[in-house]
């Protein structure tokens, strides 16, 4: 039955990879549309989805992935910083997830080179789910259910981390948000997107914004100061890509995040100072560029910017199995 | 459109309403088949959905409905008590939300005449999510998405408590676990179940645990003390029904859970002071019928109710609208 469903999978991925070669996008940008995804092993991705929404992989029970990455709500939970285990707020704005892929690495500071090595941190992270990984393989391994689902995707008997994160990240690959009304225009559907917008596109060009902002992410393809032309002096103690690099240069260096479903995931910058768009691109333009946009201006940039909005993932919300008898229980303490 | 769409959903239910008029149970047992039910009014649960899964109901935008009573998890947190606002620990075991239209109130006092009545309570109350009905309001007021879907499905502008938990008592009306395999031995397939399992119907009956797990839900339609036959010391403080009525004949009375699920649900009672279902046939046996049951019987007797777990509902995961400018941002302190 799984070499069958395989085979067809195959079949549609060389099918849609065939089309893939025949679209023309019809317009040069510097922005380039998303390009549909393809479910290559969809029982991978299952259990990866399941894992996604799975609190025992947390200390207390009660904290997964989707806590903070909550695929309802743009794929970030919308709070300053994240909420861990025992209420510790987090040190920084947590990142989307939705098309987290198109990023060279992943954390705001890059400290995790894909999807899959992000996946291990924040389980065994003492502010955030609070696990270890020993724990969290010991409650999969008692599961019954999850030691066949792993047994069918990885042929394994013995769960290890190695196949929890590459199920997450398998999950989470596919993740992302095409057909925007911005890459309906970018294929040539010259009325998908409104003249406002277009001219709040020719403005982000203009003003330098694409300069960061570009590729199917709109973001997301390198790291950039948080203050090229002025000091931000607001949050001094974040030291981004310095953690990873401990190169003096790169303090206050960030990964340039993704602008794709933006009108989504309020609050705004690695500090989440501010909830507004228009408030953003203006600081944005001050510290990045050294210019400074009017009130109209930053309104026809947000307008565009709205037009990067996506088809959300549809997910059929999983069902997880039951505890046995041997399940370590949780802890919220 | 949506007048189209409604005549199209009561048509189905009248189709599905004759259906259910022929159909013959074929064995009269103290446990009812879960009827099939019919959405006869799709935006409303859609629309209650949202709110089920919307964690700016509470103060902090990080808890939800969902949060403890999670639909992948047997529509309930599994823990001894859920976590609420700063980490605060319940009182009381969450009970599932699953079925629980079926029982005669809610709440392991009875404290809700209803759904609708329940649904009002956590979003205000100080240890869950912390928020204010005036909060609440305020939020989804602020939302044009909101506006108009309340607008589409009750005809106001100005959204209230009342709208609100109408909605999410209608989607919770939906969530209920049909053609579990002791409904489809109930429905006449004597293959549905194993001599084994129906081994443990008849000690369930034998032993008189039917008395009070019985009905649609197995269980949820009287309040009976723990400790009918021999106090139960472990709990003092939870006084149960007596919460409600301050009667004293009414201390230590809870509402009877449903069984349906139970499998799913660990850690059982009130107190959540066991997580094994072997374990808690015993006491229940001990405790409210002042009977031994031996190892054998209470691995029937699970193996019984391991035949409740019916199918689980399928929930599309759904998007929700972002915060407007306007929003009242969340508040983790």
């Amino acid at each position: 039955m799984r070499s069958f469903k395989t085979v067809l999978f195959v079949l549609f991925a060389v099918a849609l990879s065939a089309c893939s070669k025949e679209e023309k996008i019809s317009r040069d940008e510097p922005i380039k549309p998303i390009p549909v995804s393809v479910v290559v092993d969809k029982e991978k991705v299952d259990l990866g989805k399941m894992l996604f929404f799975e609190p025992r992989l947390s200390k207390s029970g009660f904290i997964s992935c989707n806590s903070c990455h909550n695929l309802s709500t743009g794929g970030a939970d919308n709070l300053p910083s994240s909420i861990g285990h025992k209420w510790q707020l987090g040190p920084i704005n947590s990142p989307t997830v939705l098309n987290a892929k198109f990023n060279l690495a992943q954390f705001w500071d890059g400290r995790a080179k894909d999807l899959k090595d992000q996946a291990a941190g924040p389980i065994a992270n003492p502010g955030e789910m609070a696990s270890t990984h020993v724990l969290a393989i010991d409650i999969l391994q008692s599961i019954p259910e999850y030691v066949q689902l792993f047994k069918n995707v990885y042929n394994v008997d013995e769960i290890t981390i190695e196949e929890v994160t590459d199920a997450i990240a398998a999950f989470e690959e596919t993740l992302t948000t095409p057909n925007s009304r911005f890459d309906q225009w970018l294929r040539g559907d010259e009325n998908a997107i409104t003249a406002k917008e277009k001219e709040g596109y020719a403005l982000f060009k203009e003003k330098g914004c694409v300069a960061c902002h570009n590729g199917a992410g709109v973001g997301g393809e390198s790291y950039q100061k948080f203050g090229v032309v002025k000091t931000y002096e607001n949050d001094t103690e974040t030291l981004g890509r310095f953690n990873v690099t401990q190169n003096e240069e790169d303090k206050y260096f960030f990964k340039v995040p993704l602008l794709r479903n933006i009108e989504l995931t309020a609050p705004y910058f690695h500090d989440a100072s501010t909830w507004n768009l228009e408030e953003a691109v203006k600081i944005m333009a001050e510290y990045q560029v050294g210019l400074e946009v009017s009130k109209e201006e930053q309104g026809k940039i947000v307008s565009f910017l709205k037009t990067l909005t996506g088809e959300q993932p549809a997910i059929q919300y999983p069902i997880l199995p039951p505890s046995s008898s041997t399940t370590p229980p949780p802890d919220r303490s």
